[in-house]
């Protein structure tokens, strides 16, 4: 017992430094003044060293390895050591010289990619690149896999799942979504969305983030809205989750979908229950299953026709020049698909192609059947088989996400997933609430979030992505939901006969 | 040469941690959501711990030790090695034990002054200042002292200054001043400040402040005005030092002038070169040299006929009201003079007042002259003696100020050195710049932020107190500056003959 205690008072620690680690990132993306981002690095730099020095600590080794073998441990504190002897022994697995030769060469790789990107020059990337799919595939050997090194990277991200299970989950949505979005360019109806440019003032636009937000039940008294240059939700610590938004006053609509985006994310964070606090299971299951809640609220409920009901009035007393806009209008203005270059910019239809073309080029370097070399190459090759549309330079192509100059390889399809499982969560949603489409046009959104808290939110970390889609739904990640749910909307958005 | 890098490279880290402590502090006091607080406090008692930990370190000492003796130091790492040692000793002459002991004590004190101010109950408080009465006087005797155990605890606010100065220098203080606040209220014309109170919209009252500050040359690019509900002025660390401010929508000044006397304590810390960043120089002198730099900006400028002229219009184009309102009219409102119980409302004449009877009664306290039960009584009647005015409770009396109960006891003398500093500083100045009050007339203060910057701020911590102003002046500490400065000027506001 008392090991159980050194072990939780460890937690404690990591808890609180991380806890000023990401304060000091959130104000670097939110408030800091331009002349200090020098100092901040390096203090955050500091305080990451600090965090992560803990992490790997000795005696949390010692205490995992007694606690292991504890059978008195109750439900929680086992999930607990179970989560953080998993991550332990993945931090673990990389010789420290190794990391940080790699953290010195990653910096060199972002900043690298940053002026790559400006010039469109990918050969200037190239090396930093190569460097950087160098190390991933070496960790991947320490962190150990069974079938392909390219789980071992994906296990980071979305535990418990494979590229070959990937493989499989995509297969159907690359058969159905490409002859659909052909469809919906030739047979379908292009809804009009000029409405949707003008001049709409960011006060204006921030006063419908937090009607919307409020309506989520997003909660100020543990957290905040604040504007970014790239919006995101960061968990500060407990009762403190911020969500960020970005205003552009030219577009109508841009802001509050990052904002119903982001409180996505912060429900969920809000949702994790207190007692997970600084136990190492106070985060969400996987990078997928956060994007589920993002997404869901996003498209499934944000671009729904039953909430521009709601909202539409909301939307007319903010910018009264609106007024002759019907809820119809703004919901099929809100859901125009079109094949396009960038990823971020992407809708339902499209985005997921984005995805399935940088899996499918991270699958083959990780396993090192292509080079880093053919990227650029099989990168247009890929956009104009999927979306018919053909990137004209790098910067619009291969070098567009930062990603990869981090060697976050294995993240993109979290993005994807996150699509996959909000559709079949929401499907599962719909059976559990019949008045659902009712309610959200009431504006009657609590009902949601607390269904989501209870099914989803609650088990925090405790439930690896797969289990927790399993005890929801009692079914594996199945893409048909998704496809049923999009190329329904987008054929009756587009008119599809 | 080793030593003196290990000694920098720990003081960086010391500045690091210290970065990441007051930015989680600024945090708490502008933006933090309500029930974050519990965690916050927990998370900032930890950085508190680790960087107190690493300014006793031992090694700190041992470096301190060589270099010491070392004589090939720069001036610049002489001076640093110099202040470093002398808050090393003085952090470690206090048993960890006695001082973890304090810490808890410190913490119930404050809470329980928190609510005995609320219930107007010195008898509830009265234990806790007690407690923090006797800590201070047991730490004064591990400080050390030649003359009064209280010139120990000044010492810490005030280097090289001690209580039977600061006695003679608030002597001609006390002779003048009471008299002459008689005069402003039996022969003077209190002039009318009806048009102060209002309406107006925290929006317009910070573009105000917004011009003002930029008026004064504070750089935006290494700070940011926020607002909270006590305004204070932090170094978040190096090109990051911040303001904030409050903005009371039924009073028109109180905003801009909170404003601006943080906006001086920003110019100060935003004047202290980067090549003292994290060396330990890089702090104000002492806290009576911070509070000069506050008080000439927010009094001897902010609060002149010369601002008015100047800022008038700026005023006028936000609140359009008030274009009726002369610029004399402006200036003598906000000058107006009157007995009052609470020092953080009372204007530049009666403010000394109220420092004088807290230091009267500190000296009494810490040397054993009276007892803390002895307070009240003791309070009341050096407030009617001063001022003429009798506090009807403790809450408006010997209760109203958070300090004592943090046994911040010699704190206080700063806040009226502040103001005679910042007098005699002033005096100099308007010798050096012949056409000071054109200038300020004209809004161009820039030569005033440089002549500061030049004389005080570039010194950072290098220069003490009193040699800072021997330095500038070529004088002792001298109230007459002070006073006549306040007479001259309230004498006129007052149209005494």
């Amino acid at each position: 017992m008392r090991t159980l205690a050194a072990y939780k008072a460890h937690l404690r620690e990591i808890g609180k430094l991380g806890s000023a680690l990401t304060l000091l990132q959130w104000d670097q993306r939110t408030y800091i003044p331009s002349r200090a981002n020098e100092a901040r690095a390096e203090t955050i730099g500091k305080l990451a060293k600090m965090t992560f020095e803990l992490t790997v600590a000795d005696k949390l080794g010692r205490y995992i390895e007694k606690l292991e073998k504890d059978e008195s441990l109750s439900p929680q504190d086992r999930a607990s050591v179970r989560v953080v002897a998993k991550d332990y022994r993945r931090n673990k697995a990389i010789p420290p010289d190794l990391f940080e030769r790699f953290a010195v060469a990653r910096s060199r790789s972002e900043s690298a990619w940053e002026k790559a990107r400006a010039d469109s020059d990918f050969a200037a990337f190239r090396p930093h690149l190569e460097e950087m799919v160098d190390y991933s595939r070496q960790f991947a050997e320490y962190y150990g896999y069974t079938e392909s090194p390219y789980d071992a990277l994906i296990e980071g991200f979305e535990p418990g799942m494979t590229s070959r299970e990937i493989r499989g989950i995509i297969a159907p949505l690359r058969e159905k979504l490409v002859p659909f979005v052909k469809r919906l360019q030739t047979e379908g109806t292009r809804p009009n969305d000029t409405f949707l440019k003008g001049h709409f003032p960011a006060a204006g636009q921030r006063a419908l983030s937090m009607r919307a937000l409020e309506a989520m039940g997003y909660d100020f008294s543990a957290g905040r809205l604040d504007t970014t240059v790239h919006p995101f939700t960061t968990a500060i610590g407990p009762s403190d989750v911020r969500v960020t938004t970005r205003f552009l006053e030219d577009n109508l609509l841009s802001g509050l979908y990052s904002s119903l985006h982001e409180g996505g994310h912060g429900l969920y964070d809000q949702g994790i229950p207190a007692e997970l606090d600084w136990t190492g299971l106070d985060q969400g299951s996987s990078f997928g299953i956060h994007e589920s809640q993002s997404r869901t609220w996003e498209n499934m409920i944000g671009r729904s026709q039953a909430f521009w009901s709601f909202f539409r009035p909301i939307l007319v007393q903010t910018f009264p020049e609106l007024s002759s806009v019907t809820a119809d209008a703004l919901w099929r203005a809100s859901n125009v698909a079109e094949p396009s270059l960038i990823r971020v910019e992407a809708d339902e239809v499209t985005y997921n192609f984005h995805i399935m073309l940088r899996f499918e080029l991270e699958d083959e370097l990780i396993t090192g059947k292509i080079a880093v070399a053919d990227l650029p190459e099989l990168w247009r090759d890929a956009m104009t088989r999927y979306l018919g549309v053909t990137p004209k330079d790098d910067a619009s192509g291969v070098l567009q996400d930062v990603h990869w100059s981090a060697a976050y390889f294995g993240y993109f399809p979290s993005y994807m997933l996150g699509n996959l499982y909000g559709a079949q969560l929401f499907a599962k949603l719909e059976k559990d609430m019949t008045d659902l489409g009712e309610r959200i046009r009431r504006g009657d959104l609590a009902p949601i979030r607390e269904w989501m808290r209870e099914k989803v939110h609650r088990f925090g970390r405790i439930l690896g992505p797969k289990e927790l889609l399993k005890e929801v739904t009692g079914e594996e990640p199945d893409s048909s939901y998704f496809l049923r749910y999009v190329m329904k909307k987008y054929g009756e958005v587009y008119r599809l006969r």
